[in-house]
C-alpha cells in the first residue's frame, strides 16, 4: 500500500525560505519557543493550491513532524474546506513560525524582519494566480493578511479573503466551562457559515464539488475529518497523522514543561 | 545565517522508495519497532555520493529526525569518512527500515520482500557509477551488501568494499566493563585503519583530500566530528544535530518504553 507524503521544500523559492530564516533575533525567546525551530507549512507547494489559509503558531504536535496545523484545529480546518469541495488543493502558513511562549508583545509583530518574510511566503504561495482564496484564523493571521496586503503584490490580489474565529477558539475561550464552550462553539460555527457562504461560489476549481452544507450548533459527524497522509513528511506512522493526543508536554515546572515533549504511540497500536 | 538541509525524497527513485515500503507483514512487530514507522536514509540523494554506507538500524534520536546515524555512531562514522576526505558526498541507508526489538528471526532477514526492498535503494544509489567505495558497518550490514552482490547490478559493479565493526560495538560488547571498553574501542580503531589503508587509494574524488591519518588506541580530538546540519530535514533546531542524548525511551515497564520517546532540550538553550 503507498504511502503519499509531502515532499517538502525541494523547489523554489520555498528552498530558501526554507533554508533562511528569522530566529531569536526576530522572535525572542520570552514570547516564542525558537528552541524548537521553526515550522513552515502544511500542504501543496507545487502551485496547485486553490486556497491559502493563515493560521497562527504550531504547538506540539506540529513540533514533532513538521508541519503546522496537523492537530485538532487542522481537523477541523480541513471540515471547513471539505464543505468547500476543497480536499486537497490548500496550502496553510503560520502568523509565526514559532510556538508562542506566553503573549506576543506588539514591538515583535510589528518587526519588519518578521513580517517580511512572511510575506515572502505569502507571495510566492499566491505568486501564480492559482489561490481563489484567503482564510485567516484569528486576529493575529488577519493582521498578518492586512500587512501583506498593504504590498504591492496584495494590492495585485484580486481573491476572495475570508477572516474566520481561530478552529480552537471555543476551547481557549470557555477554559473546561462546558456552557461556554457549547456557546463559544455554536459562535464559531455560525461565523464559519458566514465565510462558507461567501467563499462557495468563488471557489471555481473544487477538488471535490459539493452542495453546500452549513453547520449546526454544535461539530457533526465527519466535520473534523483527518488531516491526509500526503500532508505529512515520509515515513511517519499512520498513528502521527490519524489522530493527536500523543505529544505532550511535560515536567514539572514552567521550564521543564517548556524543555521537553513526550511521545506515547496510542494504545491498541503496541501489544 | 542560512540553515542547509536536506530536501529529502523529492526525485526517483526515492520518492516511490520512501511512499511504498515494506510494513509490519515483512517486519514483523516482535522483533522491530515499526510503530514508529521508517527511517529510510542520511547523506546525498543526489547522485554525488562518492561512498555508500550501510549501518544497521535506527535508534530512537534518529526516529525523531527521520534520518539514519545521526547520533555517536553517526559522528564516529563522520569521523571515519573525513579521515578519507569525504566530508559530503556520501550516502548512508540501513540494513533494516525500523529500529530492531530484541534479536531478528533468520526467517526475517531472508524474507525476499526486505531484500528485494533493499537492493532497490542499493541500486538507486549506485546506479550513475559515482560511488567509489561501499562500506557496511556490523555483520547483518555485511550480509546485506553481500545479498545485493549476488543480484546482476551487485555483479557488475567494479568499486571497494570495506566491511567494518559497528561503530558502537565497543559499548554494546563491554556493557559498562571499562576495560573491556578500551579493549573493544582499540580493536575497532584497527580495524577502522585497516579499512582506511584499503580505501584511501580507491576514493579519487574525495571532497577534502586530505594525507592519511591512522587512528590510534583511543578516540582522538576531532574524530568524532558533528553530523553536518545539511543532512538534516528543513527547520531542525541547532541542538538537534549538534549533539546527541536529548531523545530518551521512558517508562516504568518494557511496554511503556516502547511507546514513549523523551525529547528534551539540552540545558542552557531555554533560560
Amino acid at each position: 500500500m503507498p504511502h503519499p507524503f509531502d515532499p517538502g521544500y525541494f523547489d523554489e523559492p520555498f528552498r530558501a525560505l526554507a533554508s533562511e530564516y528569522p530566529g531569536a533575533d526576530v522572535y525572542p525567546s520570552d514570547q516564542f519557543r525558537v528552541e524548537w525551530g521553526p515550522i513552515f507549512h502544511r500542504g501543496r507547494l507545487d502551485g496547485s493550491a486553490r486556497v491559502l489559509v493563515i493560521g497562527q503558531d504550531p504547538a506540539q504536535h506540529e513540533t514533532i513532524v513538521r508541519r503546522i496545523l496537523v492537530g485538532e484545529a487542522g481537523r477541523r480546518l480541513q471540515g471547513l474546506l471539505a464543505k468547500l469541495g476543497i480536499t486537497k488543493s490548500y496550502v496553510f502558513i503560520n502568523t509565526f513560525l514559532y510556538s508562542v511562549y506566553g503573549s506576543v508583545k506588539t514591538k515583535t509583530k510589528k518587526d519588519t524582519r518578521l513580517i517580511d518574510y512572511r510575506n515572502l511566503w505569502i507571495d510566492a504561495l499566491i505568486s501564480n494566480g492559482q489561490v481563489e482564496a484567503v482564510l485567516a484564523l484569528g486576529s493575529a493571521a488577519d493582521e498578518a493578511w492586512q500587512l501583506w496586503k498593504k504590498t504591492s503584490k496584495g494590492k495585485a490580489f484580486k481573491g476572495a479573503y475570508a477572516p474566520v474565529i481561530h478552529p480552537t477558539y471555543p476551547e481557549s475561550f470557555s477554559k473546561g466551562d462546558k456552557v461556554k464552550l457549547a456557546e463559544a462553539t455554536k459562535r464559531l460555527l455560525k461565523n464559519w457559515n458566514g465565510a462558507l457562504q461567501q467563499l462557495k461560489s468563488v471557489i471555481v476549481h473544487p477538488d471535490s464539488p459539493t452542495p453546500l452544507l452549513l453547520y449546526g450548533d454544535i461539530w457533526a459527524d465527519g466535520e473534523r475529518p483527518q488531516v491526509p497522509e500526503i500532508d505529512f513528511p515520509a515515513g511517519l506512522p499512520a498513528w502521527m497523522h490519524e489522530q493527536d493526543g500523543w505529544a505532550r508536554r511535560v515536567g514539572k515546572d514552567d521550564l521543564e514543561k517548556r524543555r521537553s515533549i513526550e511521545i506515547r504511540v496510542p494504545k491498541g497500536i503496541v501489544q
